[in-house]
């Protein structure tokens, strides 16, 4: 019985990544859907007494997303996803994993419960927005849980 | 590839409860997990000025009570989930689902982003310390999302 065909896995490269995009994998696997991952770069910028950008900003930005394709290709690789389309953006993480999602199509969005990219920015303190923005099921993936 | 070995499903028989024990069902059988229902009797008892019992109250949790659990019986045979435990309680939602994911050792918690016992119970205003006590994963079923 196949529920998924289109898996979109949010990693944020904190410890549980891995945890996050194995179980991931697995769905992916039980139901023949295929997978894409997404890595949200946020940048916490201080508060600035301009509307200009900060002195080297997007330099920093642009550096920040190319190490994040580096990162997410080796992490695509270490789980035998070669296959899976990878996504690099930078805004908030809650609006462009559930932009993405509705681009691509995806019927599941595995994330941490825990993680920086987590429920805590998903569903944090705009709940219901991004409830009802969301087109489609979401996983949160408790790490240490007792599933193997 | 198993991930999951008990997944526990919380009903709160809205038009979406079907749709949310189907899609536990589905994941069950991919899992080759067994299954649990649960479905958690809020009252919204007004403000009384004392700690009395209102009149009446016990009688009419009980009977909340006793019609959620034909209820739920009535679900379980539906979706062909006969030998499904059935747990039926009163209380916090929220941290009833918890707590019996624990006690059962669930490994998947299966409810609703919008309805009742959905995620603005389980995580809204509250989402750190429930995600923080959470034992396991937790899927948020998006009713009318596009997966059939």
């Amino acid at each position: 019985m196949a529920n998924y065909k289109h898996i979109l896995i949010a990693v944020d490269f904190t410890p549980e990544t891995m945890e996050i995009t194995r179980r991931g994998r697995g769905l992916a696997q039980q139901n023949g859907a295929k997978v894409s991952l997404v890595h949200v770069v946020e940048m916490d910028v201080p508060a600035y007494p301009s509307d200009l950008p900060l002195p080297g900003e997007l330099d920093f930005s642009k550096r920040l997303i190319e190490h994040a394709e580096v990162s997410l290709k080796e992490l695509a690789i270490t789980h035998g996803l070669r296959d899976a389309k990878r996504y690099v953006d930078s805004g908030s993480a809650k609006s462009m994993i559930v932009k993405l999602a509705e681009d691509i199509e995806a019927d599941l969005i595995v994330l941490g419960s825990h993680g920086r990219h987590g429920l805590q920015l998903l569903l944090g303190d705009t709940a219901n927005g991004v409830l009802h923005r969301a087109p489609c099921d979401v996983l949160a993936v408790r790490i240490g849980a007792r599933t193997a």
